[in-house]
């Protein structure tokens, strides 16, 4: 296996931390998305949406997604369990990591691509461009808000983002959180609970994959 | 077990579709979603975030998505195998149906709720309103294009979306056509291989659900 991966991009991270908590080493290859290795036509041939992480198999499988990844190596290695381990908690682990990425990782990107001067024309990943919209840059700073307060709500009842034990929808919060301080989002001072979630995640030793 | 649902909205047809090709009988309840039931503190106390579809288990375990409800259907009930039946598969099927979310239903859901005059403050599902955006409208079109085009070149390879068999990426797919043509973004005239497994699917009995 071979995971093509790129080390300053958040969706790659996720599966790096996936990774780390299962203890699986994956050979990986950098891709310059920064210079648009990935939408060149070598990068392509593997991957057309040209988009990172994908991991490709001994026999040439590319999976492209990284929650598809995930679901691969926990058929792999199941243990320790990030996905669920019965029906129950494996459909809500599902719920939960799908509700984070479409009300938190998704906002955020439309505040970053749509207000970064870099990225002009690449108001959304994959291989056609986008030009920016303002308005969506403001509507995706508002519903980062709104996911901060949401999730130091669900913070206060659980210990963790998907109920009583660490999952893979704690890696999509982490990581979300992370990529919103890059859009210049911070954490509002007021979430005591997203907070204290937060400093136990970046004191796992996977917070360093 | 009760699933939550609307007849006239595309994910809980989703999940209709996939209990139907199970051949799985669940009762149902009609949430009125253009009365706006969804957002009431009674069904908001089902699903804070006030969509459907939900299923919720005989213990009362609410599982709010409609994907996840279908995996957990999957593991309920094995066969016939809708998500894959190696971890091969089940990666390949799982990526394939997150890029046509991505890049299909998605792209529709911009296109209708950024300019469907009866939705003016309700850009996005969920329990905040979001104001529309013309120009995401117009870049919800441009993508809905682009996606007909590449799941035409998808098909004129394979029989069915994520390969050889029937899977959740067929549904999805189907559910996305449909939402493109209340969109009224019909299917062009010029994609063959679209049009052929568009024709296949509307023949199964499941898409009478």
């Amino acid at each position: 296996m071979q995971l093509y991966d790129c080390a300053t991009a958040p969706s790659p991270r996720r599966v790096r931390i996936f990774l780390a908590e299962k203890g699986i080493s994956i050979p990986t290859r950098q891709v310059d998305l920064r210079g648009r290795e990935q939408l060149q036509p070598a990068f392509r041939a593997i991957n057309e949406d040209g988009t990172v992480p994908v991991l490709v198999l001994d026999d040439g499988t590319a999976i492209a997604d990284a929650v598809a990844i995930c679901c691969y190596l926990e058929d792999l290695q199941p243990e320790p369990a990030l996905i669920g381990r019965t029906a129950r908690q494996r459909a809500l682990t599902i719920a939960c990591n799908r509700q984070l990425e479409r009300d938190g990782f998704y906002a955020v990107m439309e505040a970053l691509r749509n207000s970064t001067p870099g990225l002009k024309n690449r108001a959304l990943p994959g291989p056609d461009d986008y030009q920016q919209i303002p308005a969506l840059a403001e509507r995706g700073r508002a519903r980062v808000n709104s996911f901060f307060a949401r999730l130091d709500r669900r913070l206060a009842a659980t210990a963790f983002v998907a109920g009583e034990s660490y999952t893979i929808a704690d890696i999509t919060a982490f990581i979300t959180v992370e990529f919103a301080q890059r859009a210049k989002l911070p954490l509002p001072p007021n979430y005591p609970h997203l907070a204290r979630w937060l400093a136990n995640q970046s004191a796992r030793p996977s917070a360093k994959a």
